[in-house]
């Protein structure tokens, strides 16, 4: 780890702020990875050598032509709220730290522009000033950065109203900066967004965004209960058909899950009832009840009917739901971990009940409701009881059997994550814009090695890893 | 019709807007019922007694507490634009015209309020000095009232994205007079909005409206070509599905329809080619243009690329749009009519098709693409090459044997244009709200003859209508 030319690098970056003290360095590291104990085991002693925070793209291409001319690895990084080790240099070099490009460069009628490393927050703040509001954000919206959700998220809340990342039109314009002896800045639209976006920065560092804005509202939590996981999980599709009520996400929540973890809310909510949490627009919270009453439907929690002394004790509603779900379980409950499921449009509802029921106590429901392909469907963010990856594995296998999809979130590569297959665009990418696969290693099986067999079942191992990894056995 | 007391009425409503000029009650009594050859034969003769004009709610009470003491019918009405003859006095009486009521009284973030007689237009115009815009609106934007719209329409140009007027969230509140010795004003949210939404003004008079707004954007007009008409309703339904893609309209149809009909447009299309348009946020053109690309589609026109002196002249995309399709249709073509047609989901692509085929040139396709509980489908406005009432009986039933649901535009009824059964919910409340039944006779077939069998076959005919009618056999 320590062969790469460190002090020629640091020399050739005068100006640029960078970072070698060691606890800073294993600390902007690391992302959430640990979520995943197998992932906790294989990464925990990834460390990458020098953190480059730069404040610009000037600063950036300076950084990459001079890491290229080394030939040092860059690890491209927002905030680290990742989950799956995207943003871990699991060959060591740089890890390019770009919290530091962090402008808003405009807010339009519709869209915004801004810097890569730019706070999703603090983008919502500026548009909705204006009356406008991101579309899409992860639970993570306080920290995340919208270039690290590009390169490695998926979708959140907000996909419910608009799908996700991966759809047309989510994203309008990326700025990217190639990885080569004299780097290149592309603007890339369109078609061509499907280059780097959720790439996890392997052929390219983001620099700019330019993305929709939705409109801002003012939003209201709503959180019903049920008797039964199957109801509640129907009750939430139902809603979600509901064309008229403008929302911006919608959880389903296992019992007791909702009552054990959620403590700040635990007062509004009973043990033994399964949570639909809703963001609804103020406008038709009336629309919704009336539809709720129709559905036989309990209102358990209205975050507009609490005083506000209780209010400001209270996170915001998506903050219980898709990883912030996950992130409360581990504080309670460390063993607990997680899956992510896709239940296919339209059996959704009683597939995603079936699979409860098979696993019972140790696979804890957790249904989030989305537009896919234009339908209303749920991904699953499943709490898992962890004990053995070999368990783990198996009630992966039993999930797929069954007809629901894996997103492994156990993988550090984007195919193993991913769509179990070579993404052909994002490998020609790479050859162009990082010739000499220096951005992000390890983490494109496609590079790393053509010849891996996705139906072997086994897992990709990388050889940087594997080698200075302390049980790269 | 000239039985009641009019002379009587009249002086009880001094200071209040009346007009009984022949030639201008006769104008104000119709809507576009021409349309249809049916409702022409049926409703040509039908004419009220007295236009009253109120500019307020105090006079529109007024005007009602009158005309109950004297038993005179009441039809009220927005500006027209209607095509059942939903505000056509069927037994006489005043037309209460609303379009004095035309303030718009609150744009706050979401929603507007506004009276009931404001047109959409003006009310967009408001909004979108927000950023704010109207979500659903008819093809006749720029002269439909806000309140008949909601009295006598089900949804239209934003569909594709929110749903129908009959969908929970579309309409927040209606504000009602009664029609008692004591009118009185309701305020009618949730659940109870269904009792007078699409009433035809039966069970009482709508004086104000809260409606939620969408996000204002600047929309584009682009129009793609295809050689078959199924391949360009299957792009149009794999768009609609697209949810990343802001999009306001979605329209198709069949050649040689669009070169024929949409004259302004004419140079840009061709006679041959079965055409989508789509109303497109100007930031996703490039997403729908890339989206296209992969779908093999040819563009025929964007709006955006036209030049000014050109651009003048053209209508906005929308008026080629929904009923105005028939209109420009009928200029050209004075024995063309249409039909309402849903195509289920998820079969509507290949119903729409094979129902095309199956009239060849008599039935030439239109669809509208829509969400519908939830998921993107069509509604049918398709243009039938009129020959006889039976005929055109006979195409009806071909569609409803072939699975595809009719809403009968041939019928001035509120049942037989729908759902073919009673609605007790809008039944029980022209009981509280009507008990003389003296609002919009004839149109509500619960109300006049409870014991008609709606599996008879056999149309409605209004019996005042029947006695006072030409044709009244």
């Amino acid at each position: 780890m320590t062969d790469y030319d460190i002090a020629g690098l640091k020399g050739r970056l005068g100006g640029i702020k960078v970072e070698d003290n060691p606890a800073l360095v294993q600390q902007k590291s690391r992302d959430f990875y640990w979520y995943s104990p197998t992932l906790k085991r294989q990464l925990d002693h990834v460390v990458g050598d020098l953190i480059v925070s730069p404040t610009s793209e000037a600063e950036v291409i300076r950084t990459l032509q001079a890491a290229f001319e080394l030939g040092i690895p860059v690890t491209p990084r927002g905030t680290g709220t990742g989950n799956y080790g995207q943003a871990m240099p699991l060959s060591g070099g740089v890890v390019l730290d770009l919290s530091g490009l962090n402008k808003v460069t405009a807010i339009l009628p519709g869209r915004f522009v801004a810097e890569a490393g730019t706070v999703i927050a603090e983008i919502d703040k500026l548009a909705r000033a204006q009356g406008q509001e991101v579309r899409l954000h992860p639970s993570t919206y306080a920290t995340a950065s919208i270039g690290g959700f590009v390169a490695g998220g998926s979708g959140g809340i907000g996909s419910i109203a608009w799908g996700g990342l991966r759809d047309f039109g989510n994203i309008i314009r990326l700025k990217v900066v190639t990885m080569e002896a004299n780097p290149r800045v592309l603007e890339l639209a369109g078609e061509d967004l499907h280059k780097v976006a959720h790439a996890y920065g392997t052929n390219g560092v983001i620099t700019e965004v330019e993305m929709p804005l939705g409109p801002a509202y003012g939003w209201v939590d709503l959180i019903f209960g049920f008797d039964g996981f199957q109801a509640a999980a129907a009750f939430a599709n139902d809603l979600g058909e509901q064309d008229g009520i403008a929302k911006k996400n919608l959880s389903v929540i296992a019992a007791p899950a909702a009552h054990s973890y959620f403590l700040r809310h635990q007062d509004y909510l009973a043990r033994d009832k399964h949570v639909v949490i809703a963001m609804i627009a103020d406008f038709a919270v009336d629309a919704t009840l009336a539809f709720a009453r129709r559905a036989g439907a309990e209102l358990m929690f209205r975050s507009d009917d609490v005083v506000p002394e209780d209010g400001r004790k209270l996170p915001p509603g998506f903050e219980l739901t898709w990883n912030h779900t996950t992130l409360r379980a581990l504080r309670i409950d460390p063993a607990i971990t997680y899956l992510q499921v896709l239940y296919p449009f339209p059996n959704q509802v009683a597939l995603a009940a079936k699979l409860s029921e098979q696993f019972g106590d140790e696979v804890i429901g957790h249904l989030e409701f989305v537009r896919f392909d234009g339908k209303v469907t749920c991904f699953g963010l499943p709490m898992v009881r962890f004990t053995t990856e070999e368990r783990l594995e198996e009630i992966i296998r039993i999930h797929e059997e069954m007809g629901a999809p894996i997103f492994n979130p156990h993988r550090y590569t984007l195919e193993e994550g991913g769509m179990k297959q070579t993404d052909e665009v994002q490998l020609a990418f790479k050859r162009e814009a990082d010739p000499k696969g220096l951005l992000n290693p390890g983490k494109m099986i496609a590079w790393e090695d053509p010849s891996y067999d996705y139906t072997s079942g086994k897992t990709f191992l990388f050889k940087s890893l594997s080698e200075k990894g302390p049980d790269g056995q």
